[in-house]
């Protein structure tokens, strides 16, 4: 690992645009964000086909890509989240990329990093204390202990902290029932990432929907006072991370929000501070670009006034047999006919990608098991439907082994081909901006909505948030929201089943089918496995 | 402020002996523990006279009698605890030392450091989530859940979270009470400050008992197999931190256990490091001394093998008066006739230090309301006692306020006076033990246990606990239980009533009275008037 003041350096940054976190990690000064440059950087968006559980490497892809671009001689940077703490003592070790295109420190990126999850931790759950002080002391705002809808996190995963009752016992507050979300399920994570100034934070604190009164009038945070307090505590977070690749190449990890009830991207003073100090900035988005990508770029460009250059899109054997029906058990057996049947996933999300007028390039990640006649099927199923396709192998090379798609990602940009734009504009009714995704990305034949979804989205153009932007909850392994239905689907219905205003981040989230927004652990947790030595050296992490 | 690197080198640090947390913060590696040194440094703690409820400046004096060590040009070391970031948010601003005599950089000590709290908060409640998840997932260890003594923490002030209930709801574990206590209240963290490696850390955290199985045996850490993982998350948090005062000199923060139901002090790793690096070590305990200085001498002394050349009492003005008899809204009246009956109270410190065999100095600490009248009186009854006595005005004047006190405790040290033993041998009974601190200590006729108490302290006994320490929570407010009877009081009877078992830490916990664990948020919270700049300048923070 280099100091962190080498790639500091590599970024032109003076001593004063950073303060170092220990040898390995740095917290990028905001000045940085308004600092005049002759050229924006070129920004790449990755994303992926629909995966399969395992994940198919798109953060592999996204570092390794950042790796190759240097081996180019551009001066990239990559963008990626910040991990969840929690789930590593769960059901697997943490990473951030893997094998020779990964994020370094490892350890530190998976446990504590600079602390940024436990400053949201901290100011949501003084939010929640504030609420609860606020009903006990006599409730001044007439806020109906029913209607809170304000809950409390915690960066692990805790099943059974999901419903709680809270105030028992004499002079504990009041009775009412409650939870708790993990932290990355925290609107305050979702803000942290949208906004790029503590103005535009405390705006966004203030503007938090709290719950509503015994009239059914919504309560926010500037009604408590509050946000001033909780900006406070999110100084240090709002500040981007430096860190770097295995090859030296830097690193920007910041913000972490969740991919189905949030928008599931790095934070937008990230990546334009990125921008403003390197030729090429390559971020991504969670799932697959029916719901990473059309957040990214429905929800976090928009606001950001971001102009993708290129898209690329990861996709896998592995993935495409399972999308063409293959067991999971089976997915290493050579099966062309199924990669045939699942190519038809990719086809669609390439006609997401495009939709928004974002040119690609498909980067075929390998994995071990994948055969020679499988790759070359898919690269020739690529070039009769014209997609500009490459074979990455930066998992066991780093850069190296992605170059032919570095080259091909900057040939697209260089083409200047974007023609970037949102599917919908924010004035429509948010019914139809659901139907729009629905309908257009995930080309759904319609949208069902529930009595009480109606309602509440009713509600929410009553109450003047119609003009926000909609974020669907849905499962990120079928374009529907039926887990199940795999591939290429069409003809179904999408239920929105539920509401929730997120009035600070600036969306409407669309709950699709069963959203879990706190994990449990498994029978034998992977914290079981992990230790210590006297040396501090860690084992069982990843 | 100076920068962090100069106030390493100040203490000969080379570059691989810390990592830098900013530019101002820095924490330093563990190897510094076991480097050979001619000689050791000089260990002097601050205690102090009962307290009235506003504080007396112990913090403030034991940061200026640092500063002015220095001014005596020896190169000295504040060792003191890290403050909790929730009460910051409560009743009023945090601090650290206060006027000319503070620890810089005031923030960010008060809000998240270098996220050592929040490193404990989270260990602390993966081992809740571990302990619920284990009685979900089949609950081999028949783990009572109505027995399960390990509670959640919360580094915040939350009332509402003081009795819970947990696992409501389909498949979300068992439901069952439990409740947050604040997190310096956790047992890890009084762990944190009793060890000096990662083996003892681990050694440790697996001897925390969580609770008892239906037939009523003992259930630690260790059993369920996560002290690993719980040692991970605390191996950035179990270095110390080097910071510095308002005049620069070197000062380390670390550790911040509850003074009642734990020990009260800073860390062991921390002192002992000092020790290594610094002629004189001036370190507090909480509350007076019959609270802080009896546990920094039973408890922390002990284990570490300190030996202690001298001790501070600080004692007040008002604090006299106030023990006297006198009304808190009266306090700034001249009452030479209280001062005289609350100087009895000074005289039972004196005794309790004296007990132990560490010679003193008494700091009378001025305060703006003392009159000069008064000052000269409190020396005058110093002088007829034989105490040696410095008034201090290093809040004023910084470490030039305390120079004649840090002439004083320097005759005292280089006396070589300090006959330092603890009270009581390991070996006795507990109830023998907590009988001695009742009556030695606290000078109490005798010990009332409830049967609840005395049937724990049989089964204390039964399990092989007896021979460890233990930690008496009591008001700091009086040397009874009661804390209404202010001064020098005798012939009372202290109850305990209830007995818990930290057998990490190695104490047994003895409440007395109503003791605290969760504070809750005052009806107008102090965190309704924090604010923070375009520019990131913060008020209302102190």
């Amino acid at each position: 690992m280099r100091a962190i003041a080498d790639i500091a350096n590599r970024l032109h940054l003076d001593e004063a645009d950073w303060e170092p976190y220990g040898r390995y990690k740095a917290k990028l000064d905001l000045s940085l964000l308004h600092r005049p440059r002759q050229q924006q950087g070129k920004l790449v968006l990755v994303t992926g086909m629909s995966p399969t559980p395992a994940g198919e490497g798109k953060s592999t892809v996204t570092v390794g890509l950042g790796q190759a671009l240097h081996q180019l001689n551009k001066n990239a940077i990559v963008c990626i989240r910040e991990p969840s703490l929690g789930p590593n003592f769960g059901l697997k070790g943490g990473a951030a990329g893997g094998g020779y295109a990964q994020i370094l420190p490892m350890a530190d990126l998976n446990l504590h990093f600079t602390g940024d999850f436990h400053a949201i931790t901290t100011a949501h759950n003084l939010l929640s204390a504030l609420i609860d002080n606020h009903l006990h002391q006599g409730n001044a705002l007439h806020l109906d202990p029913k209607r809170v809808v304000w809950k409390r996190v915690v960066d692990l995963n805790d099943r059974s902290l999901r419903r709680i009752i809270v105030g028992l016992g004499d002079n504990n507050g009041v009775v009412r029932e409650s939870g708790f979300d993990i932290t990355v399920a925290s609107e305050m994570m979702a803000i942290l990432c949208l906004v790029e100034s503590f103005s535009e934070l405390k705006e966004a604190l203030g503007a938090i929907l709290i719950g509503y009164t015994y009239d059914k009038q919504p309560v926010t945070v500037h009604d408590l006072g509050a946000e001033g307090a909780l900006a406070v505590l999110l100084k240090d977070a709002i500040r981007p991370n430096l860190v770097q690749t295995l090859e030296g190449t830097p690193a920007i990890v910041h913000g972490g929000p969740f991919g189905n009830i949030a928008h599931g991207c790095n934070s937008l003073i990230a990546t334009k501070m990125a921008l403003n100090l390197g030729e090429y900035v390559v971020t991504e988005a969670g799932f697959g670009s029916d719901l990473g990508a059309e957040k990214f770029f429905d929800i976090k460009s928009r606001k950001g006034g971001l102009h993708p250059d290129a898209a690329v899109i990861v996709v896998t054997v592995r993935a495409m047999k399972y999308h063409g029906g293959v067991r999971r058990s089976e997915l290493t057996q050579e099966n062309l006919e199924a990669i045939k049947r699942g190519f038809e996933n990719v086809k669609h999300h390439a006609r997401i990608v495009s939709k928004f007028g974002v040119p690609f390039v498909i980067a075929l990640n390998r994995f071990a098991d994948d055969t020679e006649a499988e790759l070359t099927f898919v690269e020739q199923l690529c070039d009769e439907q014209g997609f500009m396709v490459s074979r990455t192998e930066v998992w066991a090379q780093g850069g190296l082994g992605g170059v032919d798609l570095a080259q091909k990602v900057v040939a697209q940009v260089e083409s200047g081909a974007s023609n970037f734009r949102p599917l919908y504009p924010l004035e429509a009714p948010l019914v139809d901006k659901i139907e729009r995704v629905a309908t257009e990305v995930y080309e759904a034949a319609g949208v069902v909505f529930s009595d009480v979804a109606r309602r509440q989205l009713a509600e929410c153009e009553a109450n003047g948030w119609g003009n926000l932007a909609v974020c669907i909850a849905k499962t990120p392994y079928s374009f529907s929201d039926d887990a199940t239905l795999r591939g290429q689907v069409s003809g179904f219905q999408i239920t929105v089943r539920e509401v929730r205003a997120s009035l600070g981040a600036g969306f409407i989230v669309c709950l699709t089918g069963d959203i879990m927004t706190m994990p449990g652990l498994p029978k034998i947790p992977n914290a079981l496995k992990i230790d210590i030595d006297e040396q501090g050296t860690i084992t069982g992490l990843f």
